[in-house]
């Protein structure tokens, strides 16, 4: 079976970390594994599932031999690094916003655009909030139609990194501990708060992470017209984003055959039983690789063509890591990514 | 001037705690006030603004001689004691929903319908989720008109009073040294999670606080056709709730005048000042009376006739222990409220 030689960017970070434990859990064919970090980590040994690796400066990196590139790394380093692995004939993976606009670059959900890949060695993974949504979307979309999605979201603290993780934790510790909290990573203390605030603000008043929502939205389900708003909202949980999520459809929606189709959907797992207590939250959601999904019901301003629910999923995996790794195991299944000989 | 004799039942309770508070900072002409609670705190000694009060059994009440009752008890009391007090000829402000949907109770927030206050010796207290939202929804209705209201809301612990505080306080301790966060008062361990479950799900798959928001906008604004939605969310959050709220307008909106509009709104604060890091927090709204309103921008789904914009608001204060006094305030204002003998 045919192996490949993967780098992983940003390798010490959130994200980075849950790459490396996916690839393994997914057994995916890894040959060579290759770790990349900021300086401060160069030379740092981490232990993984494919044995110790020693970790290498990004800043420095000779792409030659890497088959994919899974990026994970902010700022201005995709700008300057995604082409020099392209040329040199890598599979990159962007988990950065960097290129996700671009018409060139496929953003991929792979259960849903999986044939927007390979036409393009640079391929964006979409930003965490709408990835957790948007499987559910997509199934509404195929079965009913979809015309309006209204989104809030309860983000998790992870979505800034480890550090975020770190700085809600260690300021809940002080708040209990009778000190006032600080802030570093987030615009305010996090602990005990709500901070309707993620990302920049943009001149419409709505945040760039608000907006990434309706541009990723409508560029994954190619529906460049959908009407979508939503309101991103920084809450103290650790790695679990939920939403609350109100869609108008184009035809009536039959509530049960909704749930059906979500319960036989790859990736989805209906969780919707309140009478029992089941519904999608954090403390589930947490290190599992499908989207909890429930609270389904008719919506009361739509009608018979609308849908209220409920969404739950880990930050990390779906929102980046899992769905880096699932866009490699597509690009082999589709025959695009193949050893370097055989091209 | 006139004073008056004041009943607080539940008065150790969360909201009983910040009843006696509010009387005391907004001067409320109390001439003798009385504690009552449950069997468990007969008898014990509470220092109040007023002097040491001793707490009376609440299920002994002799109601003679009291000119108002606020009544923070929940479970079946209101709907034994109710009828006593009023048949004593009291003024009865009720925090409970027990009579919220009764058509010959007001259901009142001050600013909104004081004119429904004094056709009837019982008036009912809304829902906090409701109260919080619903100032700034009466200034859009106002200006614009209301057509749609579609909310998600970020609801603190004290919406299941002093047990729920207490019980999140204890549970984070326990997560952040090991162990599993436990639960009593919630239906799942609240630290570092988000529970899509308030009050008792109903028939069309919705909570009853999710429609207590629906009933009460409704019947509040007196807008008994309006469209309305929500979903109720418990979040790791002390005593404020906040809530993202889309709306959809008759009129077009112009956004600078709804600013000008909310800024000179009593009880309402607006912070919408996004380049400053300032917009509604439950680190700041908490203790507060004003609700605090910002993030107010034109919805990208309802175009020129929607708003979207997000409050926080004191669950204790404006949800609760703040209107009920402000009611009282209106009964004395309308001449509703007047020493017995003059009656």
């Amino acid at each position: 079976m045919a192996r490949f030689n993967v780098g992983i960017f940003g390798a010490t970070g959130a994200v980075g970390k849950e790459l490396i434990k996916v690839l393994a859990d997914r057994k995916f064919p890894v040959g060579t594994l290759r770790l990349f970090a900021s300086e401060r980590s160069e030379g740092k040994s981490i232990d993984t599932p494919f044995g110790a690796i020693t970790v290498e400066n990004a800043n420095e990196v000779d792409f030659t031999g890497l088959d994919v590139c899974l990026f994970a790394i902010g700022g201005g380093w995709p700008t300057e690094f995604a082409p020099k692995a392209v040329a040199a004939g890598a599979y990159v993976i962007d988990n950065s916003s960097t290129f996700r606009y671009d018409p060139k670059v496929p953003l991929v959900i792979p259960e849903i655009n999986s044939d927007a890949i390979g036409k393009s060695l640079l391929i964006a993974n979409p930003n965490c909030t709408t990835a957790i949504a948007i499987i559910p979307l997509e199934v509404i979309r195929k079965h009913f139609g979809l015309k309006t999605v209204i989104m809030s979201t309860y983000q998790a603290a992870s979505g800034a990194g480890a550090e975020g993780m770190d700085e809600l934790l260690a300021e809940t510790r002080n708040v209990l501990s009778g000190k006032k909290a600080g802030n570093s990573v987030f615009a305010h203390p996090l602990p005990f708060n709500v901070i309707p605030h993620i990302d920049v603000f943009l001149e419409n008043g709505y945040t760039k992470e608000e907006m990434k929502v309706v541009w990723e939205t409508r560029k994954i389900l190619d529906l460049p017209d959908l009407a979508v708003s939503s309101t991103c909202v920084r809450i103290p949980v650790l790695r679990a984003h939920s939403e609350a999520i109100t869609v108008e459809t184009e035809k009536s929606v039959d509530i049960a055959e909704l749930k059906k189709f979500l319960a036989n959907t790859q990736m989805v797992e209906l969780v919707d039983d309140p009478a029992a207590g089941k519904y999608p939250m954090p403390l589930n959601a947490t290190g599992k690789y499908p989207v909890e999904v429930g609270r389904i019901r008719q919506s009361l301003v739509f009608k018979e063509r609308g849908i209220d629910f409920f969404v739950s999923g880990d930050q990390l995996l779906r929102g980046a890591a899992l769905n880096a790794v699932l866009i490699a195991e597509a690009l082999i299944h589709a025959g695009k990514l193949v050893p370097r000989g055989t091209k």
